[in-house]
């Protein structure tokens, strides 16, 4: 389990066949690098643009140490890769991120517990069997699944007593937390990379819109104070050293407002390349995608400046129909993923109009 | 043999599997689109790439055949597919761009007397076999071979009406053309796209500087006055509609100054996307790969003004040695082809420097 530099010519392992490790496999075709993608079987995009290709579940011990030993450095694209996966893994292969970041992102209890080690503010939050006994909580609030929940998936929002009771019957009380509804002015993102030597690159902040819990849009820059997004970049930074870091990461905040000032709570962070930073590909000379394949192969990281300023849309369901629209407009960059069936709420593509750097600039606070 | 816009998840088939091919797939990908790469057997990068491979001859019948009736339109990575191949893809699919492109800019002498009936200047040329008869050469000058030409392959230079003899004893007159060596001040090339509508999209004209006949880098902005690229943009554009073109081409231009003024001659072009075309990848919105697959598609084609003056580096055999020293340098995107051995000569990769819009304008003429 040594970790070599992985020069052109090697292999970079991907654990997982979506979107994202489509994308991370072309932006490593493009340093030369080989990819091998390891997934289950299903609507696996990411094999088409990938040299080899496993298709085999994550507890096949057997199609996993032949797909570890096969390659130089795995990495994954997504963050519920189960534990004894990363496991299997690393007996034969480096796997980057370390699985400790597995670990804590994979259950949201054990994720804010390690954030408020590190003073990293979260809204304020209650572990379920602790309000199973008696009920501290404070209204309006979510329920919350520990494990699995995304895009919206495995929450509850309550708004009293009543709501929580009821809420709380659907799950083991072991199962979930609660979480306050935090009044944010916005929410935004650092995606940033630590290499292997500790230096840690970050993009400019970008501001987020969801809607039914999935990214709508990311714009860059974000429309917060210079200081807020440094604070945003040091608060990451925190993350990435205290988890040894090697990857890219995506870390999502809510920037509350409070006498004319801005704070910063985490809601979460993904191991992974992600979504909110999709627009690097187009606005940056270096993509999060080939910064997270530069990361885990053990080269220098890019830099991480942008050229222009950006606007991210995702395509969700039926919105990829809308491709001819979007294929038609000048200065806007279209990715579509190449996924077989076209399902309300699944990401379907993206596209990423641009800007000359500045004309987003002091539009908001 | 329909032309229909080519959806996302159709199929582009790409005749050839080199690092244009490779790069050519990899943006159709971001599209959505799938990729065949039809190739005979060697080092073809492209493969890892695709998502579908056919390793066969040219002259195969058989295979070609099942390749261009599984995919929605066919496309070519190099001008010397041979027009046997072009007519039998053309009995069952598309063909973008079209037969006539790949006829004309495969011999030189048709490719010079196209051009010159549309009355666009090339340097002063004699056919081999009105040579062989009487000389009427004025020296220096070259002795190309009419086909099969590329990286300054299949050339000879002549000061001489000794020279030329010799040269000459080398081949068949019928085979060869001689040229003046023009005193040319610079080269430029422009990458356009055609779309089957007719519509034309065309790059910031960009400085070539080759050595030993093969292309080191490309420049963007290129130093010559804005009318002479306004002229180099207007040429390329009779040399498209002249063709009924679909698709990206690279025509290649020396820039000779006389009198005070600029004057344009076409050294020659290629029907496909090209090497001085690579900066596009970095510093537009719209590369040149992404553009040629819109264009065979049927796509409306995107916006090719640039974000960033650019520099390409191509990485010429054993340069790609160098791939650590460009990684870590700010503001380079990197970019290795994958192939399994290095040569001399041979393009293993290049590199792309961006600068701010406007930091290498107006440093020229």
């Amino acid at each position: 389990m040594t970790s070599e530099v992985v020069r052109p010519g090697g292999t970079i392992g991907i654990l997982g066949g979506g979107q994202l490790g489509r994308m991370l496999a072309i932006a490593a075709a493009e340093l030369g690098l080989k990819c091998h993608v390891f997934a289950p079987p299903g609507d696996n995009p990411a094999f088409e643009v990938a040299g080899w290709a496993t298709e085999a579940a994550f507890e096949d011990e057997a199609a996993l140490g032949r797909f570890a030993s096969a390659v130089d450095v795995v990495t994954y694209e997504f963050e519920n890769v189960p534990l004894a996966t990363a496991a299997t893994v690393v007996r034969s292969t480096p796997l980057y991120p370390p699985p400790r970041a597995l670990e804590v992102s994979q259950d949201r209890a054990v994720e804010k517990t390690f954030l408020g080690r590190l003073g990293i503010g979260t809204a304020p939050w209650i572990q379920g069997a602790e309000l199973a006994q008696s009920c501290g909580a404070r209204f309006p609030g979510i329920v919350k699944t520990r494990r699995y929940g995304y895009d919206g998936k495995g929450q509850v929002r309550v708004a009293s007593e009543a709501d929580l009771r009821s809420a709380l019957s659907e799950f083991r009380a072991t199962d979930v937390i609660y979480e306050e509804l935090v009044p944010f002015a916005r929410e935004v993102s650092v995606i940033a990379a630590r290499a292997r030597d500790g230096s840690i690159a970050a993009y400019e902040v970008g501001e987020n819109v969801h809607s039914g819990g999935i990214l709508r849009t990311t714009t860059v820059p974000a429309r917060i104070r210079p200081e807020t997004a440094d604070e945003a970049r040091r608060i990451t930074g925190l993350i990435l050293d205290a988890l040894g870091y090697v990857g890219v990461i995506g870390v999502e905040f809510f920037v509350v407002e409070s006498g004319g000032r801005e704070a910063l709570l985490v809601n979460e962070f993904a191991p992974r390349v992600h979504n909110s930073g999709h627009w690097t590909i187009d606005g940056c000379c270096v993509s999060q995608f080939e910064q997270h394949a530069r990361a885990v192969a053990g080269w220098p990281l890019g830099n991480a400046t942008r050229h222009s300023d950006a606007r991210m849309v995702n395509l969700i369901g039926a919105e990829v129909e809308d491709w001819p629209k979007w294929a038609a407009k000048p200065a806007v960059a279209v990715h579509l993923y190449g996924k077989a069936e076209t399902k309300p709420g699944r990401k379907m593509g993206h596209v990423t109009e641009l800007m000359p750097l500045g004309d987003l600039e002091n539009t908001g606070v």
